[in-house]
């Protein structure tokens, strides 16, 4: 399905690539006005038999569900963050796909200790957002559920949709700013309990914390990034959800192809860099497999890649080579040598 | 939200009206393109500015959760069957806005007891009812979850959707067929546990109870009666999830009158009247209050009811009446007195 990838991607109970593929056998599209369906960022549809001949431009829809105790903890966050984010979330999507984003719908599941209160939270940190990124929240649906979720359903549009699969080998790959903050605020929230931000750690001020724990609570989807791209000649895009090398392989696995990604070149969110090394973790590794970052990863024909890099934020990363059979990723240390990275993105707690 | 109405409806934590009411003022269209939003069965959007101008036809969404616990247990349906019935009642408020459904988007949440099979076989039952309804599921999202829900997004579209506030004092009250089918199954499980339908019950014949069983396990959504009420005349629908007192007091407040309901008429499904008399429930009563049903209830104006009662299995239930203050619909027994129900809808167990 359009975002089938996401959560289940270093779930261990079941292989998620049989099973995404499995889902895809069984809701292959087939009544033609859906242009592209499952394994992409979002899904693009034709609005309706006049639109495909007057109009070129196509309906782009994708949902994306948090769940607690799965993304995130109520400890963690408030209920205006959650609606935020929530929203935010299932945008990105559409950033991935170089589409104008028009509306949302929220499906929202309420535990009983959630209350009134807490659920009109939820929808005000949803209408920020939405005012944020200039949309509507055209509707809903709510229901009680022992767990809470917020599932939300997006729709954009555009006439010229970046999906995954659009790489060559020889591109270049890009991505649109530095990585790890999510990955580090997470760990902070591990190491010191939800209260971790409101004082130092790990010999971190606390702005520095602070910055951390924001790039969690406040994501932000990349629609001017994903335009950007586009005009400088990017032929494929993705959002990093589950993180850099997961999402690299996703793209070149799309692509037909096999990305490497250079360890050297992985730009690594500062704050978060000191978090990486006084947990002893390698902060490249960690921030290419740092998941919620909601940064882009574009590839670049070779030609065009003088303008891509010239966009703020925007570092090389690594290129698409030719396929090489089974293998969707390689990371490339400093000494040169390519292996299989062990472990592709972030396991949900 | 436009279905926020639904499952909140007879909960009595808080205030349904006051919270939608709520959630309606926080997420007040802003940009222009929703030309329907929070309050009514569905959403409509218009496509684009160019679409504004040279097509009539507008974008119809909706979502709705079922979610185990509050809409479904698992012993009591097979996952085919909820995968199925989770799209067919996300469909059904297309069909309430007159709308032709194109595609869905399927949110799954995932309990770790459910399974790889568990879950495919909820996607093949939602691929099922994509081909019936001859939409496509053009994507989704699948994730962890403790509580199994299944969020479920559909997009239709039409050139006339027909709201719930078109109505006017005079028009006469119409269902598209018999009802409390729902209602009975549910109390036959509640009654003889999960396998209650295998067996007899309450001297009914093993073929009426599995014929009720079907009724809740596999719901149908009204396109065909939808389109024929349109072209007879309806100016105001919407479908029955919670009851049809409730959905006709929602009606009626979005009409800005009062909706009357003669329970002598309630058109009551032949095995659901066996189950609420040998249950000493008043058979008219529970069938006016079954939720989960799925007919349509339409508002038709006096000079087109002939055409409407032409149309089978639709039956003349009540009439709109001006505005009472504070009043949104009213039951008249076979005395011919008014009284207001005391119980609108179903609880979600």
């Amino acid at each position: 399905m359009a975002r089938m990838r996401r959560q289940e991607a270093t779930a261990n109970r079941f292989d998620e690539v049989a099973f995404c593929e499995a889902i895809g056998r069984k809701l292959r599209p087939r009544r033609g006005s859906v242009e592209i369906g499952i394994g992409d960022d979002a899904a693009v549809i034709v609005a309706s038999a006049s639109a495909r001949r007057a109009d070129r431009e196509r309906l782009v829809v994708s949902v994306d569900a948090i769940v607690e105790g799965v993304h995130f903890r109520r400890d963690w966050l408030s209920e205006l963050e959650l609606g935020y984010r929530a929203v935010v979330t299932a945008l990105s999507d559409l950033a991935a796909m170089a589409a104008t984003p028009r509306w949302a719908l929220i499906s929202l599941g309420m535990p009983g200790d959630l209350g009134a209160a807490g659920a009109l939270e939820i929808v005000r940190g949803a209408a920020r957002a939405a005012r944020a990124y200039r949309i509507d929240v055209a509707g809903g649906d709510t229901t009680r559920s022992e767990t809470l979720f917020i599932s939300v359903t997006v729709g954009g549009s555009t006439d010229s949709p970046l999906t995954r699969s659009g790489a060559s080998p020889g591109d270049v790959l890009v991505v649109t700013g530095s990585l790890g903050a999510a990955s580090a605020a997470l760990s902070t929230w591990q190491d010191a309990g939800p209260r971790g931000h409101r004082g130092t750690l790990n010999g971190l001020p606390m702005s520095a914390v602070t910055r951390l724990r924001r790039s969690f609570a406040k994501p932000r989807a990349r629609f001017r990034e994903a335009l950007a791209l586009r005009r400088a000649g990017a032929r494929a895009l993705i959002d990093i959800s589950d993180g850099l090398l997961s999402e690299a392989a996703h793209l070149a696995r799309a692509s037909k192809s096999t990305a490497v990604v250079d360890l050297a070149n992985v730009p690594i969110h500062r704050d978060a860099r000191s978090i990486f090394v006084a947990r002893g973790i390698d902060p490249a590794l960690a921030a290419a497999t740092s998941g919620e970052e909601y940064a882009l990863v574009a590839a670049i024909p070779p030609a065009k890649i003088r303008a891509a890099l010239a966009l703020p934020g925007v570092v090389r990363v690594g290129e698409i080579t030719p396929r090489r059979p089974g293998v969707d990723v390689l990371v490339r240390d400093r000494t040169g040598t390519l292996s299989r990275p062990d472990a592709l993105g972030w396991r949900h707690f």
